[in-house]
């Protein structure tokens, strides 16, 4: 017969069993971490009709959506989890509880050119609080601390959160007369530490017609020193210039005022001006996240705050604030720079069980019990000599081999090899759980992200 | 702004958030069973190169793919998860340790007529078992195992395991000179539940030209009483006659005599003859699941062995076993029939607190610990009339509801409210968490289906 060469298509992600084992340890953590925030789970569907999905419609996303038709639908493939989860909320209005907090884990396309650490098909991480017609400003200050949970309990411990408000930047430049051009001046200091001060500062007056002063007095404030305190200091000496730019700086206050409540260090959070996040959606709290040692890769969790999630769809006001992870770049360039915890136990089972009679029955009882226990076993039953069998326990990294012969048989008792000292010991079932138990307690101790630089 | 209306395409499920609650607690009950059972998780892409995808080619399913082109990408979405895991095995063959044991548990495809209960948009959850060149019969004996245990797990009780082999059948049709007929009489056997023998017998008689006596020796043979053993015994009785039925009958009772080691109470399992899983593909042990209450939902659990995993991609003989369910097809049978456990906690949190001061700062504080203890916390900043703010608990069905006023603060207690009893206490935070754990526990007892019938 000919054969078809498989492959796996360019810019989408697939992984090998230890890698995958890593990623799904990720995707249970999130899940457990947004669940004690309580946020409800939700899937929706990978399709949507364009109609709905390209409802906002425009931009540089629509070129990048995978659209097709079937029968007479004409359908796409969702680009984000935000869309959906407006249409959500719009069509199950009724039915649902507000303040609506759910997370979602899903996979979202985009047909972004292909190159290294970019993805077609990536899984978005998000969560969102939407309110019905209202939304206090406490959900914003929960956010960070979120965050800083969230990649706690991943591992990662040199990262910091960022966080700025829109009304402080869209008052501030009410302040300087640049109303009219707020948003091509929002994107420009967007890209402030991409290409620096004295681009933003080129772009600003020649593209934008800014004059010299008023970007020099922007420039220097973005860079306002001082830190968290020095900044909230620094913004009262604009008070009663304008409303917008008072209610940002009182909301930056109270966000900034509840982080040690919520737990967050302050070696975690830093209230950062420059932080725009272009997109025109946000209109309180912005949010980034940065790894203290590579700040090239720029934010890992980014979100905000909005007044109009579904405004497409219904004239309801539902504002919310979220955040997502693209994770599947963020996996990727974890593992790109050495964050990924390969001693972690990635076996597909913690014990193999090595039948070395030609009755199965004692071995599969043997494997019944320990599965009753709670240990993931495997059972080889294949015709190989011992030194494949013990290689295959080798090769995946299970932790414990188990022989099991006539003499223990005979004896009622397991013979349990522990593969990373070589110890072989001879135990009753129940001793033998428990050892075994123990030391998969032990070798679970470890984060899947590494965080060597602490 | 004029509004597109909000819709979801028919035939995908989406679900209002208790409900997925419970799919939730069903997928993360199947994703523990397969690991316990030593099977590793694997993620492959939704969309895959149209070539790869229908190397196959051909049959009633190339209809149903959802096929488009982006750029100059001919590309499918997948219909099943095993095309994929062939893939998959061809590709990183080298990388790969056999047998390879893994689970996906992912979406799939099928443009299907659009009718109530039929899904373009489902989960498929399945677990192979891939040998490199052979595989031994234990793991075709395991896989009863498996099926028991997860349904257990996931609270049904009433079901029953069919097991069948197709070397007993094929042998079978050899010894009674069908050999010519034999996929077309397989696949009319597959419908004798569905359609009765009679109607069988017709099909075989007038459309395949099977002499009417054999078709009595046929449908009799079908009809073997005398359960596990007698059928066992009766197939003794061909013995000597046909090298495949002999092979066929020492794998059943191999199969069936491990089945008190593996954990399967006889009252779960039976040979059934008529068995005969329609596909080509399959070449020793079938399976399939009955609810025993419902035995006109059909399968919910079906699978068998297989010689040829990946033939379109690699001349390896990748022999293999596996089992699917159809999860998004159960889960809605599961709801329509009345099997999901509304009792289950499908709260979005465990505990919700109500601030009763201005500062929310010793609310917050309560929620971080509580949330250190493991505890699903929401806190309820709106500013809501009291009412508004214990039915919001009410609604959504969370357990327990925390009062922090200034009395508390000032005792250091916390006022904790049992939505179910309606009886509140005042403990310190320690007692309090103590006794909320101990409740969720409690709660925590019932499975996600409920099997009134036992």
């Amino acid at each position: 017969m000919e054969k078809i060469k498989p492959r796996t298509l360019s810019g989408f992600m697939e992984l090998l069993p230890a890698r995958q084992a890593q990623m799904e340890r990720i995707m249970q953590t999130l899940r457990d971490t947004y669940a004690l925030y309580g946020f409800t789970p939700l899937d929706t569907p990978l399709i949507e009709s364009s109609e709905v999905l390209l409802a906002k419609g425009g931009g540089e996303t629509e070129k990048q959506i995978y659209r097709f038709t079937k029968g007479d639908s004409d359908l796409s493939l969702r680009f984000d989890l935000t869309v959906p989860l407006a249409k959500y909320v719009a069509l199950n209005y009724g039915q649902l509880t507000f303040p609506f907090r759910r997370f979602q884990i899903g996979k979202v396309y985009r047909g972004e050119r292909a190159q290294r650490g970019r993805f077609r098909e990536f899984y978005q991480a998000d969560i969102d609080v939407i309110g019905d017609g209202a939304l206090d400003i406490i959900s914003e200050a929960e956010i960070p601390s979120i965050i800083y949970k969230t990649f706690t309990a991943l591992g990662l411990t040199r990262f910091k959160i960022r966080i700025n408000n829109r009304k402080v930047l869209g008052g501030f430049f009410e302040i300087l007369g640049l109303s009219e051009q707020a948003g091509d001046v929002m994107r420009t200091i967007d890209k402030l530490e991409k290409i620096g001060a004295d681009k933003v500062r080129e772009i600003l007056t020649t593209d934008f017609a800014v004059p010299a002063a008023t970007a020099d007095e922007l420039l220097a404030f973005l860079a306002t020193p001082g830190g968290t305190e020095g900044i909230l200091d620094a913004l009262e000496g604009y008070r009663g210039r304008n409303e917008r730019f008072d209610q940002g700086a009182d909301e930056l206050r109270t966000v900034a005022g509840y982080m040690t409540a919520f737990g967050v260090p302050a070696d975690h959070f830093e209230i950062d001006l420059t932080i725009a996040r272009g997109l025109d959606y946000y209109t309180g709290t912005v949010y980034e996240t940065a790894m203290v040692d590579h700040p090239e890769i720029g934010s890992i969790c980014s979100g905000g705050r909005y007044d109009n999630l579904a405004e497409y769809y219904t004239d309801k006001k539902l504002p919310g604030v979220g955040i997502s992870i693209g994770l599947t770049r963020l996996f990727y360039v974890l593992g790109e720079q050495g964050y990924l915890n390969d001693g972690m136990n990635t076996a597909p089972a913690d014990v193999l069980i090595l039948p070395m009679t030609d009755d199965l029955a004692p071995a599969i009882s043997l494997a019944t019990a320990l599965r009753g226990e709670g240990v993931r076993t495997q059972l080889y039953g294949e015709n190989k000599k011992f030194k494949a069998k013990v290689g295959y326990a080798d090769k995946l990294g299970i932790p414990y081999v188990i022989f099991l012969g006539e003499d223990e048989i005979a004896q009622n008792i397991v013979a349990v090899k522990d593969m990373a000292t070589g110890e072989q010991t001879k135990d009753r079932f129940e001793d033998a759980v428990a050892r075994i138990k123990a030391g998969l307690a032990e070798r679970a101790q470890g984060a899947v992200i590494l965080d060597t630089k602490n």
